[in-house]
């Protein structure tokens, strides 16, 4: 299908927008009016700037507060028939009024807006009627279509705007009543759920399909079924994306449609990881002092590179030795065709990393998360690389989850990624307090978890390092604590007092209470289970948590996330 | 009156909170559990660094979920009582039960909340019940009052929180219905109007009294009326001050409070500007080119320091040469008494400025605005400095508006600054959509126009300088439009012709139109009147704008905002 996007959904100058909107591959843009006025081209210039860009121009839009007057105002419509002329441009978006003068009258909105077509026809052009979710009297898309059938007008038809309909709990399958024909513009956006004002919710919070709660693919689908044949057409407003690096937001957006087109296809995620192969940290002597007091031991070595594979269970890190501060740099997920992932992946648009082997080392398809990380597809052979020395026995068993935080402005952009690109499903999303500021922060994961992320974005404001985490799932949290306390109690993360006074008044006196309070283990429960969980100090950029999960415990104690802030800003651990 | 403010209020750890809210002149505080969990000392040393820095505990807080339950949680309660008694916390706060076992029974809440105050009264404790804007059973602040009474127990009161009660459109009248010694503690935060969530409203958006929509003040009088003899004190959550720096927001706390003592005094402000005096600028020959095409001229000039006076009309220009890109340095009011306005500014915290002056020259109060900018209080005797050379005639009359931008993360700050320390009063509020991110806009005047002042705050990631300007007030701008035109083009902001296009689609095609657009004269027009206006190019920080406003306009262009900030940042002008 033909995509495209509303120039409003992306930062920049008018002339920026579109060379960023090509880039990205759409077929046409919406021209908002302005983004139009702003420009210092006239709208010829404009015209010949998108072609030689291979863009369209597929929508002029609004028109705002038209139909339903005491007096409808043709002279201003007509004055935009002129400069959609000059544009190029043949389709126009009449948004339904908000005015305090309308009328409450289908039939006069209707002969109004027939009138309104009646001129555009003699400029070419087709009219495409949107019911906005504050619309005065119109709000509704069904109510929209009910008015465009009374105008019975062959260049009236209606714009479909997914925020519109879902925003206001609509239920799309009444969409297969509107035939495909009068269909004449599908605008799609996606939000995350919020209890707001339905304006303010539209104007700030949209985002791209698949980055927020509605099912925006399964409106689509309605919209194929009732016939439609034009473009997707994305018309997002975002904060973020009014700030972020116009470039990268086109390419999320394209992303984003092809995401779509892959849900309406039912086509599941053809490889989805089934484990982590490893993580590859950059790597320091610290780095090897707590591995060697967790437990891991040395087991293997790369045959060209400065790369040390270290184990414990089925848990494995790669320390590289390339230089710099402790960070991670790579995540190695098991995956059942990795060809296949890989090539999933590039068709997402995930910018595909060069190989780099010598004979004889196994080919690794490589992709780059938005912050950057590498995400390796691994089947069995990467490990004989290593030559491993065999398995090494303790009670750390896997790693259970990698915590990376996000650049600012590119949140949604991360969230998209791991969906599409891995086949992560979200779970749960929430606002953690540092002492500086709130972190937000969605963990995401594969069925069954076998594979968990979580994402964190810190407030730009905090001024923080970009922390990373590597958790490490084991049997006996206690017994792991117990043996770094013994060997290396600067490892540790000190835990306040205070925190114990509140878990024993939050929870019956246990008597591992003690315990946990002795070695500065940290606890969480619901209703599936109990999490206890230790910190090690930062080294670089990254730490280490070990957890231990029992009875099917399903979160990652953010309860107790706030604690660990503090303590790591206020000690500078 | 006492002033205290919960730690949750500012940024940083316990200990910097503390530190912070002692050096703004703070009597007690408010600990937020949150922030005492996360601490590493033990309650008692936080008791002991509370007491150094002269700051008494007044409140614990919150206890949730506590009462009308199926089983009250005593065994917790007994707990944090041990802890305020380490902590020398004498009262704690219990905010009404929002979970779904909570059972809508006021008898039974009454009666767990009176055994709740048994217990605490063998600690020597008080309990203050407030009702939670979004309590599930209890959440109207006289909801909670009729519990307290029918508990009937001396060490159980209610606290009154000034959002939970005007968030919800309570009218606090009543709380004069209440005897002054069952108010056993009182929490003022105010807000900005806004449509949303009442959680999530209160969780990121309260700010200090003065800073929003709500009449805090008149809440407080009831509760004064009623007998109250507690604290008043600051709970704010905000997600712009966990960010902002500790100090900086614990001075901007106290200051509302100091304010809102004035406001419940019933005093005036005693001293208001009358209109300005002068703007200073950091002078180039740039600027100089500028105000000669303009029409101004140099009419004195300092006896001892570099600086120059530049007249036209009414508008009175200050040119320091004391090098630096163009930037404007200070702003002068003509105020009735600069001595009492000065002694206003520093009873409300405004830093003051020292005085330099020489033998036989005007000595002029200054206070620093939030921005850096020098705020001198004027009477008519600082131009006799300058030996003035008489008057100069022109079109321009005097200073309409200057236009400032605000630090990150200060924008409350900066508008409370204005309200109390000038007597400014809040116009209009708004966004304005710039090509690469929103600014937020809030305009302040004096009452009848005569000193107007506009702060605008850039998003952060927009990257731009932070421009300010002058807007001058002309009789007939078209006739200076003509004139700059005439001899310097180059000055004049080039307007797109699109801009034009939809101009005459909005309005009735004027003859005046055509010369709009040859001389990049811009237009809007309110229900009093209509406004012309022109921008100059922007020299290092500032630009000039030509205003006309007839017929009583009361705005500031704003519509047009966005036309001239893609100018700017497309063109580099």
């Amino acid at each position: 299908m033909r995509k495209s996007i509303a120039t409003v959904s992306v930062s920049g100058t008018l002339t920026e927008k579109l060379a960023a909107i090509a880039a990205a591959g759409f077929d046409g843009v919406e021209i908002f009016e302005n983004d139009l006025l702003a420009c210092p081209l006239p709208p010829e210039e404009i015209r010949l700037r998108a072609a030689d860009l291979g863009l369209t121009i597929d929508l002029y839009q609004p028109l705002r507060d038209f139909e339903a007057m005491p007096v409808p105002d043709l002279r201003r419509a007509e004055r935009k028939f002129q400069v959609m002329e000059r544009l190029g441009a043949d389709m126009l978006l009449v948004c339904s009024n908000v005015s305090p003068d309308a009328v409450d009258d289908d039939e006069l909105a209707a002969a109004q807006l027939r009138l309104l077509a009646e001129r555009a026809a003699a400029h070419g052009i087709r009219v495409a009627y949107e019911a906005l979710a504050w619309g005065r009297h119109v709000n509704e898309y069904l109510h929209a279509w009910r008015i465009v059938r009374l105008a019975g007008h062959p260049n009236l038809g209606v714009c479909l705007d997914s925020f519109h309909i879902l925003s206001r709990g609509s239920d799309p399958i009444g969409i297969e009543a509107i035939p495909g024909e009068k269909i004449f513009f599908l605008q799609l956006a996606d939000a995350p759920p919020l209890a707001m004002d339905v304006l303010q919710w539209s104007r700030h919070y949209r985002c791209f399909p698949g980055q927020g709660g509605f099912d925006v693919a399964g409106l689509t689908g309605h919209a194929l079924n009732a016939g439609y044949t034009g473009p997707l057409s994305l018309e997002v407003f975002n904060d973020h994306f009014r700030q972020a690096d116009a470039g990268r937001t086109s390419r999320d957006g394209m992303r984003s449609l092809i995401a779509l087109e892959q849900a309406l296809d039912g086509s599941a995620h053809p490889a989805a990881p089934t484990g982590f192969a490893f993580a590859e940290l950059a790597a320091s002597g610290a780095v090897v002092e707590v591995l060697a007091a967790l437990g891991f031991a040395r087991t293997g070595r790369h045959p060209t590179k400065p790369v040390e594979l270290w184990e414990q269970g089925g848990a494995r890190l790669l320390l590289n030795a390339t230089g710099g501060d402790p960070a991670l740099l790579a995540i190695g997920l098991d995956t059942p065709d990795p060809a296949k992932a890989a090539g999933h992946a590039q068709a997402l648009l995930a910018p595909v990393l060069p190989r780099e082997r010598e004979r004889q080392e196994a080919a690794l398809d490589a992709v780059a998360a938005p912050d950057g990380t590498q995400i390796f597809f691994c089947d069995a052979t990467w490990l004989g690389d290593f030559s491993p020395a065999g398995p090494v026995a303790g009670e750390i068993t896997r790693i259970d989850h990698v915590a990376l935080t996000q650049p600012w402005h590119h949140f949604d952009e991360a969230a998209l990624f791991y969906r599409g690109v891995l086949g992560l499903r979200a779970q749960e999303s929430l606002e953690v307090a540092d002492p500086y500021g709130l972190l937000r922060s969605k963990a995401m994961s594969a069925p069954g978890g076998a594979v968990r992320m979580v994402l964190n974005l810190a407030q730009v404001g905090t001024g923080d390092i970009a922390r990373q985490h590597v958790a490490l799932a084991c049997r006996d949290v206690l017994a792991v604590a117990r043996r770094l306390r013994a060997r290396r109690p600067d490892l540790l993360l000190p835990i306040p007092g205070n925190y114990y006074d509140d878990l024993s008044a939050r929870y019956d006196a246990d008597p591992a209470l003690r315990e946990l309070r002795e070695l500065g283990v940290l606890y969480d429960r619901d209703e599936h289970g109990e999490f206890l969980h230790l910190y090690t100090v930062t080294l670089g950029r990254v730490f280490f948590e070990i957890v231990q999960r029992t009875g099917g415990y399903q979160g990652y104690g953010a309860v107790n996330a706030p604690i660990r802030l503090a303590v790591q800003r206020a000690g500078g651990h």
